[in-house]
């Protein structure tokens, strides 16, 4: 199995190689640890890449997209169709995702992991991937079969190779499917043993009742299905949606072959919850781009045990955040590259 | 006067201009507000500069320099020689500062406000606009002359708009100056009639001892000098630093010019909150870049009414949290500009 094998390949990062960056860190013309975060970043990315001098140059977010059983409960303020049109906005570079890779010179790859109907793709460029014809309602059942679940993620670990054998030097993952906050809300009770009522939040922007009402298609959905928090392919069948098992296997396949990788929002952060339950050492690979206004987001970034880089109030999902921290990563990696040491300039150091 | 003159020209934003960047926000194919401060951005730059469609191609950053007789306190943990160190360094591109200008494509310019000795230029590339050699010893009298602080604002102010007549679309502003944590600590006491103890910080480096000793300098300061709150140019005369006078000239001339003006860590912040105290329609001008580790940098933020972009526990200085928030600055305006309306791209809009 390749899940098994990419499992297997998640080694802990190179220690020499961060102690390296922090020597080198150490020397450049600054006082030691002033330039806080991109100094942790580019020793995590040091560590990451086994590369003392760490590159980022080709960057890619993978855009995973699939649409979910459970919207016909009204979980969500946009109708379902808005998944495919967005799709196609994603091709035709008309959406956020493009217009921020398009400034950060990242790629962006669609891939359709499970739209309801398939796209007319006049552009060439959507992989499809596609694991069924949209989730199962999981507020009255199990959202897909386990061998979906795990063909959802063997999906993502195989187009996460395909990038990183093309040449990619750090992934991002981003997300599109009306009705994925419900699910991945539900993925985060079932593993943090946390109440809809303090993980779900407004999505694209329910009002209290949409709320009420979502909380309440979480609570059954947990009840019909009684996912094992133990079992994460469990978590992803009962109550996940193709783009977030997808995700995980995006993440362990960056794991896996030690390329960094940004973990986006709300959507993406479930995902990583599940690659971390699958492997927890994939965790030290896993850059968190920012916290979402998604009110429960903190929490799980906590649970995961990670820091986000940006806090700018963003909601959209789609790789957005996570595509505006690829600036802050390619800071901290120049810094290292290009700053001057203190001999070098003939600086004094600290007295 | 050129200062009274500048003052005169500071008009609030253009209101239709933000209007109509709102509007065009509210069509793009994303629920409304889900890009947070990227929104709010654009519509700011957008009043800023006049324009519904913003743009922020050509990026300056001015890094002012200048020495403080203060040191001889022994309140840094850097000796003060390296401040025409580092200016080498600047003009030499191995700064910090220089690494994230090129990444973010932003020209680097450096002022020598006011060193204690001239460095030799090499380059070509030093503006000498020196108001003295060092400022005198705050902890004893006054820093400088109130012609000395008024002339400072001046230089400043002439310095950007030589770079807005050569086509500068925004500004941010960068410092260096051994000593200048001490000085914009005090200022920053002067203004908000804050205790030393509360706002005085690390700096570069300070151990406990040292902070004791620089708290001890800042109340020297204040009560040798009894700076009045109600007189910005006073306060800068007493406890401030030619660099600082500096940037609030260039802060003022940011807005005298509607561009807007990136404003870095603590030093910056202490120019801001002179700038405001001069002209307070100056403050819609002004971004926050990002929130420094120096302790009290958010409670001056808070007095200016600023909400910061970036926290990254940086304290370096040099303009170097401002440049990187360009990158976020950008985004906003190309998010406005490049991103398909709902109609556009087909999308249905919310229920």
């Amino acid at each position: 199995m390749q899940l098994e094998k990419t499992l297997r390949q998640i080694q802990l990062p190179d220690e020499y190689a961060m102690r390296a960056a922090q020597a080198r860190q150490d020397t450049l013309t600054k006082p030691r640890g002033s330039l806080g975060r991109l100094e942790k970043l580019s020793v995590q990315l040091a560590g990451i890449m086994a590369n003392p001098m760490p590159t980022v140059e080709r960057k890619v977010v993978i855009v995973m997209a699939a649409d979910h059983g459970v919207t016909c409960e009204g979980v969500s303020a946009y109708p379902s169709e808005v998944t495919p049109q967005m799709v196609l906005n994603f091709l035709h570079g008309g959406a956020a995702i493009n217009v921020l890779a398009r400034q950060a010179e990242a790629r962006v790859v669609v891939v359709d992991m499970g739209l309801a109907v398939e796209v007319q793709d006049t552009s060439g460029k959507l992989i499809r991937r596609r694991i069924g014809a949209g989730t199962a309602n999981l507020a009255q059942g199990p959202a897909m079969t386990r061998e979906q679940a795990e063909e959802s993620i063997q999906s993502g670990i195989e187009v996460a190779q395909t990038e990183i054998s093309k040449g990619a030097d750090i992934l991002a993952t981003g997300d599109m499917g009306i009705g994925n906050t419900t699910s991945a809300a539900a993925i985060a009770c079932a593993l943090m043993n946390e109440s809809p009522e303090k993980i779900a939040g407004r999505g694209t922007g329910l009002d209290e009742t949409g709320l009420n009402k979502k909380i309440s298609v979480i609570a059954r959905a947990l009840e019909v299905n009684q996912p094992n928090a133990n079992d994460a392919q469990d978590v992803l069948a009962k109550v996940g949606g193709f783009e977030i098992g997808g995700l995980a296997g995006v993440m362990l396949a960056a794991a896996a072959n030690r390329k960094p990788i940004l973990v986006d929002g709300f959507i993406s952060t479930a995902a990583a919850m599940l690659a971390v339950a699958l492997a927890p050492v994939a965790r030290n690979y896993m850059i968190a781009a920012h916290v979402s206004q998604e009110r429960s987001h903190r929490l799980m970034l906590e649970w995961l045990g990670l820091n986000p880089l940006l806090d700018l109030n963003m909601r959209l999902g789609e790789g957005t955040g996570a595509v505006l921290a690829f600036h802050l990563i390619e800071a901290s990696t120049r810094i290292l590259r290009e700053m001057a040491t203190f001999s070098e300039a003939g600086v004094s150091d600290k007295e």
